[in-house]
């Protein structure tokens, strides 16, 4: 793991691959499980994509991300069937051939004695120069090659793969957020003081996030940043620039 | 609304806006609302984005969707806050300015009377030659200039804002899917059946969806195509490859 400062930024983009998320049937939440996972990790989820199961797409997203950002984590795509093709195309991305792997041959082997088929030895498959990411919940590995980690899609087992990612990541300055909540008026309102406030520290980020539910209505000002004296006293701020804007009862609450 | 046919294409793209969904801080269900609605359209959803409210990432992705794709929905960022840049955004990549949209002012005068302050004013702010997108919930419209879709962030009223855009898409082929569930068995097995019936149908979508559930495990294998006859004759070929391959109980159910 390397070295954590007070300011070091690291970034990652997630790629969703999967036909399945894109025609509406499945609910991804494999994005915000990474996002939160990363967030602990002081690694900043700047972007995500999800394409379908298609070669050139899949090739071209990756690309486009892995250049940009220090970090790309995919999900899906890496299971037993035809349309199972992320390991092709992420070798296709890096430009590099698929083997089989030995340690997990060895594993299928123990598993599936003879009944080890073609179509599970296509997920023995690991681009030249990758590396086994551990899948403690369920069926192969996941793998790494350059500063791609290529994880399951089922989250369960997505979530297990996780755990053998984090110790391999360059970890950043920890984003830290605080949540002021305010009841009973609206945005339009808020958003004066809130500007002021956030104009005052651009280090910061300040996002306002309305809820409307159950007759109840009002705003979650997140307030995020690297310094926590910094976000301690903002917090302070904010609340006294809303109340000297005559809306009442701002207050800071435990993050939903 | 364009004339459907049996074979033509519409696709589309979601851009979702919002550092909330990035920190992992909110669960995004927008895309799958959308990737659903839009189906029953004859929309196929090809590629999602997720990037945070920074001004150059919503035009980079906005302009890279709506060159590429019939239809670019975007969702949040339409707030009266500081951090809702989207129409900024939106303006900036069709290289139009904003200006205040009279129907919009009209309503929010009538709500807010001398409240009508800054902050809600900026809500007001359509691109020049933009229409507007009918809010039937809660608060201004979105608006729809060129190709692209402007929709609010919070859910129910994003879904609200999507039935005024259903009616001005062109709509193509509706695809249509059926599913068929094998319980006990893995998808090693499966797989070999199922790539000879797709390899069959090149026109259609086979996709397998592992499930693993309190002891019970299986497969969902989905069929996705826009020929009726050749997808109930597809889910039979399917079933009859399953049980000569020696998977028992293969049987089409209700979607999930």
């Amino acid at each position: 793991m390397g070295e954590p400062s007070g300011t070091t930024v690291v970034t990652a983009a997630v790629l969703i691959i999967g036909d399945e998320i894109l025609s509406g049937r499945t609910q991804d939440t494999n994005m915000r499980d990474i996002a939160k996972y990363l967030a602990v990790h002081g690694v900043d989820l700047c972007e995500a994509r999800t394409v379908p199961d298609v070669m050139d797409e899949i090739i071209a997203a990756l690309n486009a991300l892995r250049e940009r950002y220090d970090y790309v984590i995919t999900t899906g795509g890496i299971g037993p069937t035809h349309d199972d093709i992320t390991a092709d195309a992420v070798a296709a991305a890096f430009g590099v051939a698929l083997e089989e792997h030995p340690d997990i041959l060895a594993m299928m082997a123990a598993r599936w004695g003879t009944e080890l088929n073609a179509a599970r030895r296509r997920m023995a498959r690991v681009p030249i120069g990758g590396d086994l990411v551990k899948n403690p919940v369920q069926g192969p590995p996941g793998f790494t090659i350059g500063n791609v980690f290529v994880l399951a899609g089922v989250p369960v087992i997505m979530r297990g793969m996780l755990e053998d990612v984090g110790p391999r990541l360059r970890t950043g300055a920890v984003v830290l957020s605080r949540t002021v909540r305010v009841e009973g008026t609206g945005e339009g309102a808020i958003a004066a003081p809130l500007e002021a406030v956030a104009k005052a520290h651009p280090t910061m980020s300040l996002g306002s996030y309305p809820f409307f539910t159950e007759g109840l209505y009002g705003s979650n000002l997140v307030l995020r940043g690297r310094d926590e004296n910094e976000l301690v006293a903002t917090v302070s701020e904010l609340i006294t620039a809303l109340t000297e804007a005559g809306i009442p009862g701002a207050k800071e609450i435990l993050a939903a």
